[in-house]
């Protein structure tokens, strides 16, 4: 492909990027497909010759725009709503350009040390302890791994790892990976992990959560972090999605004790608008995950080798994207006012519905609501709940995901797209009760 | 950032990206500068308010491009030389734009089903056994780690795995992370892994390489498969460089074998046009995978479950990139032709470099070279050859990376880069011989 070829695809492919940031609020949420029907519209055998730039914006157009959930929709509540915001999206244009692979310090050196100066920005913005080491992996999965790794090699023969029955997943797919046994502690009755109940014998972590994906609730650090310090024991954080909201001086509160943490992670790829995937992890303790993660070989030795960072050093991969660009891109566009006006009024948003929800009487709230989800529920039966769920899903006009409370489903309306405005939240209630009330004289 | 914006920034850019890939060719290969000179470029403290996007575009002009090490240089022949080709740089576009997060079937049903149908369409390129699951990674670091886990699992109290000296560095980190003991196999004299040397007592898993880091040696895949299948070991193939080269009918005789391996690897993101990062891996055993990782919380479950493929079920992370859309966009835009053309040119290019070296009686092979890596050095000490490296590396002309062979060191010359001529062939050469002469005469 020639220069002028990719000038005139590239005007193309942003044309198409633009069109969609556009109509995206116009098309069903969640995509309205079977099992299996996008696969059996494309072909079974790939291409001999290569056919122009054109046929592959034809296929989203045509196929695959139909299979797509769009997680940039304002009425995007599933899981954790996030946003893609365009300075990260043209930043990915940018990464992909250059190509850098960050496989030592040489094979990039502007990757590493960007990387190193955005997690300072973003610990600075965060208010997280000051000298800790951060560095981006692509996942929370990932990042947990990596903590728990460090943590394992660190308490030798422990091999217990605890964390609340609210703890994300990848907390207990990181323990199944590193052969450690998971034990899930109780919560309280705000779904916070009781300290009360802990046992630290033969552990070698706590992990703890600020923001649980359930409920975002927020577990007592402060407690955690002194009983662990007491023990010896890795105290890690996961804030994969509640550490965005540090940047809000009212938020510090979800901050407490964080200081004598071990590890703390932040997905900059769920409330801080960059594009899927930027994990921050960041540790007081980087010798551990040296021990857990250096090996350099020959091919990779340089002269300047004691000089400069690592990244490899600190997670299972060695090869990395220049994620980092993305991250700048997002800190110098928006900065700290920008990045703290999107997370309170993401809160603001939720704060209505929760008090739409606290004055209809045929719905009640099923947790406490520290930041930008709510979990409600239609009163009643738990079939008509799960019931509800599929039958607004499948409207196209909104897409929010259940959860399991005690045993109860439970909905949940995540806000955190920085498209949505309170007309959005309005369509979601709308929906919510016009079709409860469908079910029920169904 | 409103739409219009979004527009006039793109435009911007994708001129940036046109304009940088047009000059790539220009700029010093290995960024010329000190360790922490990025860094101390850089502002300490991120802003308090936003800027314009056009901040980012100064900040890659003014201090970010003098440390980027120029992986689309057309005179990048270090590690692995690779290409982000521009359907590929573009699709990058499209995906953050789209920002879908694969977390489960639902969550973007186009994003898994085209996984699907690309990881069969580069299977069916590469002549991959019919039937076998694939799936993406981010390196062929978590693919190892995968294949590995998936491995241990199924062969319970065997905790060795053995691969050969010349392996990937991820085989040793893998086998650390997953605390398997790894057994270096002692290779022959054309760096290929000795199976006579192999003792397969208490091993869960050999690790067979296509296409070594240092030589592109080629281990004895089958075998190996033989004698693992005899003792139920699992055979991971890594053939994360070399695995690209199947896609031409000459290059066949490399795969010999495979089809009695349980896990291949394949990084797109090296020598299929694709941008970093897209490992492919494929496995006749997906049920071993899906022991290994396989785990579903509340707030994923839903009725569709059972009918349809959840990919974070054959690996570490949850949550993933709509990367598959890249890889579509190489495989519809090049074709099996396009892309067997530029595996053929690499191997020319190589093959026209090492009889230049053969020729020149100052300068030596190193190893056999199957595919596009030659390995040579200078007759001579190896510290003269350690120091021709720095100072060819400091002209900015061209990038190479030395490895240790046998104890020695060796040069490698790894072609890669679609951009490549021979020009710039001859220009490596050139400059090598130069750099050599000025060596001698200091």
């Amino acid at each position: 492909m020639g220069s002028s070829t990719f000038r005139d695809d590239g005007a193309k492919a942003l044309d198409w990027a633009a069109s969609y940031l556009e109509r995206v609020g116009e098309l069903p949420v969640l995509a309205q497909v079977e099992p299996g029907e996008i696969r059996a519209r494309l072909p079974e055998a790939p291409p001999e010759r290569g056919e122009p730039f054109d046929a592959v914006l034809r296929d989203l157009d045509e196929v695959l725009l139909d299979g797509i959930t769009h997680w940039q929709s304002p009425r995007f509540f599933s899981y954790f709503a996030v946003t893609a915001s365009e300075p990260g999206i043209l930043a990915e244009l940018l990464i992909a350009a250059m190509n850098s692979v960050g496989i030592a310090w040489r094979a990039s050196p502007a990757l590493t040390e960007l990387e190193e100066v955005t997690l300072d920005w973003v610990a600075h913005l965060l208010g997280l302890p000051r000298g800790w080491h951060g560095h981006i992996e692509d996942t929370a999965s990932i990042s947990t791994i990596a903590a728990l790794a460090a943590a394992r090699g660190a308490k030798p023969g422990h091999r217990i790892v605890v964390a609340s029955e609210q703890a994300h997943s990848s907390v207990a797919k990181a323990a199944r990976l590193l052969e450690l046994e998971l034990r899930e502690a109780p919560v309280d009755d705000e779904f916070r992990l009781r300290p009360d109940a802990v046992d630290l014998t033969a552990v070698c972590a706590v992990v703890a959560t600020v923001g649980t994906t359930s409920t975002t609730s927020v577990d007592p650090v402060p407690e955690l972090a002194a009983r662990c310090r007491e023990a010896g024991v890795w105290l890690h954080v996961d804030a994969a999605y509640a550490g965005a909201a540090w940047i809000c001086p009212e938020f510090a509160w979800s901050r407490e004790g964080l200081e004598h943490a071990d590890s703390v992670l932040v997905n900059a790829h769920k409330w801080l608008l960059v594009p899927m995937d930027c994990s921050c992890l960041w540790t007081r303790r980087p010798d551990a995950f040296r021990h857990a993660f250096s090996l350099v070989p020959d091919y990779l030795r340089t002269p300047e080798q004691r000089e400069v960072t690592t990244l490899s050093d600190y997670g299972p991969a060695l090869g990395r994207r220049f994620r980092a660009l993305k991250l700048w891109a997002v800190l110098r566009c928006y900065g700290r006012e920008g990045l703290q006006e999107r997370i309170r009024e993401a809160v603001r948003l939720a704060s209505v519905f929760e008090e739409w929800v606290r004055d209809d009487s045929d719905w009640e709230l099923s947790a406490p609501r520290p930041f930008s989800v709510v979990c409600f529920r239609l009163r009643g039966a738990d079939a008509a709940n799960d019931e509800l769920v599929e039958r607004v899903n499948r409207t196209g006009e909104i897409f929010i995901s259940p959860t399991k409370l005690s045993g109860r489903t439970v909905l949940r309306l995540a806000v955190g797209n920085a498209r949505t405005t309170e007309d959005d939240i309005r369509r979601a209630w709308d929906v919510l009760r016009r079709e409860a009330a469908a079910l029920q004289t169904a």
